[in-house]
């Protein structure tokens, strides 16, 4: 116990120069998981009381994100948001206020500094935690969640390096419980509709795929440290919302830092994990020009700012190869202006969705020989059966809806005890791209292997996303 | 002379085992190169009369494609069609009846077996030379005819080993001639708008590029052996048209075949080889699938080209690395259905012209922040004078009029004894990639280095393509 004070002890002082500074500067090494407090006994738990019809939640981080995960949380039958924890005491106040405003008792809070999560977890009673935090602690918090026996949603991306992409796997086989990987694009319509045609067959045998994070990010990487999207051109200490830690990654690393939206909805797709992988990566960065630009334009030449160097390249493109010899383009766009896109293409033996230009092709059946079809009436006609029963209680959720499916699968899996339908083997596996293409940067684009994250186990398991026997109306 | 009749005999017998099988199965040496048929003389030529206000003009191969060359030739002023070559009599023919329509005077003609074009090249008169044959041939014909002291004009790719670019690097430096890609895309009337906004800065610094073949080729590299087009699934001796020599390189080859339709423009606006330079090229390739669907679809599985191993991957990308920091993707997909597109993207500080959908988006000057412009309101604006000024003359030529342009452009080089806008070291470098992809998918995607076909120039040489001083209202 001594030894695990003095830990604590150690991690409070760290917390203590500022959670900020903890968020934006360092990232935790390998050692402080390890580290961690200790968590309640199995004895400890025991003696929880709980309504074993209920399903007790707890969150991590209630940014903005968060706030949307607790609001599509609640919006689920028999879900208690238990307890919400945040170093942001102004984030804690607004997520109560949302709490109290849908007739609910408030939540249990945790916001004392970097470590308090592990206060949260210690109570033993959640069934689940989501954890929305910045991304140097999603792997700390998710291990530490496992090992207090959750259910755990984690964000994108669910870790930021090999070693942390293996802790999340080793924790989930030594602990049994299940991760997911909250990534909501996998749960947009059109790519439901579009992994729909792909399991009919539609695009025959597949070949290539494409996707990427094209989204101009200067407004979310500097502000002017009022407000989130405010004009500026500050980040760290100075800024506020994500621009205070998101950007350093920016600074000092160069690869596709944001691969999950892209990567996921095409995995899934390719069956990646379920009898196909990933073999090889090769990366190649172009020089860094926006984020500077963006600096002294407006915020002049003078700023301190200005003399900054972003070691990440404007445009990092990323070839896949994988094992049943399809190939996956993956781009990264976030420094310079440009229309956001996720710039997905599925192609296979008959044809391609293609959505840059929102277009679909499939020989014989497409109305015009060589022409493309606007994709409008292939992705109603193939509108996914998990859209067609929720979109009613789907609406107005975030981002077009998707955040409610996502969570309405999540909180499925967990109420009736069955893996995720997205795994920590996907988390990983889809994460790992982060790191892996810094390496392959540093190297001029050489191919560098991906880890086997499901220890050959790949070439028999078999995808449960998206799945035809679980959905809302066979419940 | 002795050893030269030998040569030639030599040459002759292997002519005589039928052209057709001999564009189909072989790819000349090294040695055939060193080995052709001495030209004649300098002293030979000096005895030949030639009106000095016209171009004589030679075309070796009179196909479909440089059928297309003869009758834009023929609409210029000054330029006489002294002599065609081909080893199909019909071609001939058909040439000649075109030829006949307009008014003209017969070419003379060579059509007498694989080496008749050195008999045409030893007239001595040619100011020019065409070249539209299969790919196996157009080094070794370039060669030749800057020998023999005229201008080249050479179909796409120039070559197809590094060592026939260094052929035909070299034998420039050595003559003194001039010899142009003929890579009508460069002249496409969108791809040209887009030159000048890249020139006038409209996108800022470029970072990014995207190019490339995506055309399905199915019923070009297969028909029916009668007519091109023809359903069918004969290729080489048994079929016509291109399907007799082009599908033997998707049997053995595997790698992009044919990269400069899309590298063109995008190396035009990157500054390729004038202040610029390909680095290195990293490429990966699907398995391969349509090819032999295509056969068992429409011959039927006990065809007997259904035991055909096809080599090329069904879609070959490649990422390129610029010596200024941009990055290139080009793709390769000619063997499955799908609409046609050359998939273009060139993206810098400021903007982005994407034709997937056929988009622009420029910072501060689009009609809406972050999202695209319908591209046609750019593309008017920003049009390039050599389409303004040419166009009722280009208008119903071939492709669009590109054609046409490219024509204009070629024979204003040889009218003024200028150096051509697309040189010896664009065919060289921009063909390249069709060999340096297979080495670099042949190592599972690493990096393979480009040589510097202009030995170092590269950082002084200046760009006269589409050159603002040089178009027909100067002229």
């Amino acid at each position: 116990m001594e030894n695990n004070r003095r830990s604590f002890l150690k991690k409070t002082a760290i917390a203590g120069l500022g959670a900020s500074v903890m968020a934006i500067g360092n990232t935790l090494a390998k050692s402080d998981i390890n580290d961690l407090p200790e968590l309640a006994t199995t004895k400890d738990k025991n003696k929880i009381k709980k309504d074993p019809s209920l399903i007790y939640m707890g969150f991590i981080g209630v940014g903005l994100r968060g706030e949307e995960h607790v609001r599509n949380a609640m919006s689920m039958e028999g879900v208690e948001i238990t307890a919400i924890c945040d170093i942001d005491p102004e984030r804690i106040r607004i997520t109560q206020e949302l709490i109290a405003s849908k007739g609910r008792k408030p939540a249990e809070t945790y916001t004392d500094g970097d470590y308090a999560f592990m206060k949260m977890l210690n109570r033993g009673d959640l069934d689940a935690v989501i954890i929305a935090t910045p991304w140097e602690w999603h792997a700390p918090m998710a291990v530490a969640s496992m090992k207090a026996g959750a259910y755990v949603g984690v964000e994108v991306s669910a870790a930021n390096t090999i070693e942390e992409c293996w802790d999340l796997v080793n924790t989930h086989e030594q602990t049994g419980k299940h991760l997911m990987i909250l990534e909501n694009v996998c749960y947009r319509r059109d790519v439901m509709a579009v992994l729909n045609m792909v399991r009919a067959g539609m695009f025959g045998e597949i070949l290539h795929g494409r996707c990427g994070y094209e989204h101009d990010l200067r407004a979310v990487k500097f502000n002017n440290g009022k407000e989130s999207g405010g004009l500026g051109v500050e980040f760290g200490e100075k800024a506020v919302a994500e621009a205070r830690w998101r950007t350093q990654h920016s600074v000092r690393r160069n690869g596709d830092l944001y691969p999950t939206h892209g990567i996921g909805p095409v995995a899934t797709c390719l069956n990646i994990n379920t009898g196909n992988r990933f073999l090889t990566i090769s990366s190649l960065a172009t020089k860094s020009r926006g984020l500077h630009k963006y600096i002294v334009d407006n915020g002049g030449a003078d700023h301190p700012n200005a003399k900054v160097i972003f070691n990440l390249g404007d445009i990092v493109t990323s070839m896949i190869h994988c094992a049943n010899g399809e190939t996956i383009i993956v781009t990264h766009d976030t420094n310079n202006p440009r229309p956001y896109s996720l710039g997905f293409r599925v192609q296979g033996t008959n044809g391609l969705w293609n959505n840059e230009g929102n277009t679909i092709y499939v020989e014989g059946k497409s109305t015009t020989p060589h022409e493309w079809d606007n994709s409008e009436v292939w992705l109603k006609k193939y509108d996914h059966k998990f859209w067609r029963d929720l979109y009613s209680k789907a609406e107005g959720a975030g981002h077009g809806g998707m955040d409610y499916m996502l969570m309405y699968d999540f909180i499925d899996a967990v109420r009736n005890k069955r893996p995720t339908p997205l795994d920590v083997y996907d988390a990983a596996a889809w994460s790992s791209i982060s790191n892996l293409s810094e390496m392959s940067v540093s190297r001029g684009g050489s191919p560098v292997d991906f880890p086997d994250f499901t220890r050959g186990q790949w070439i028999k398991r078999k995808s449960i996303f998206a799945a035809d026997d679980k959905f809302p109306s066979a419940q």
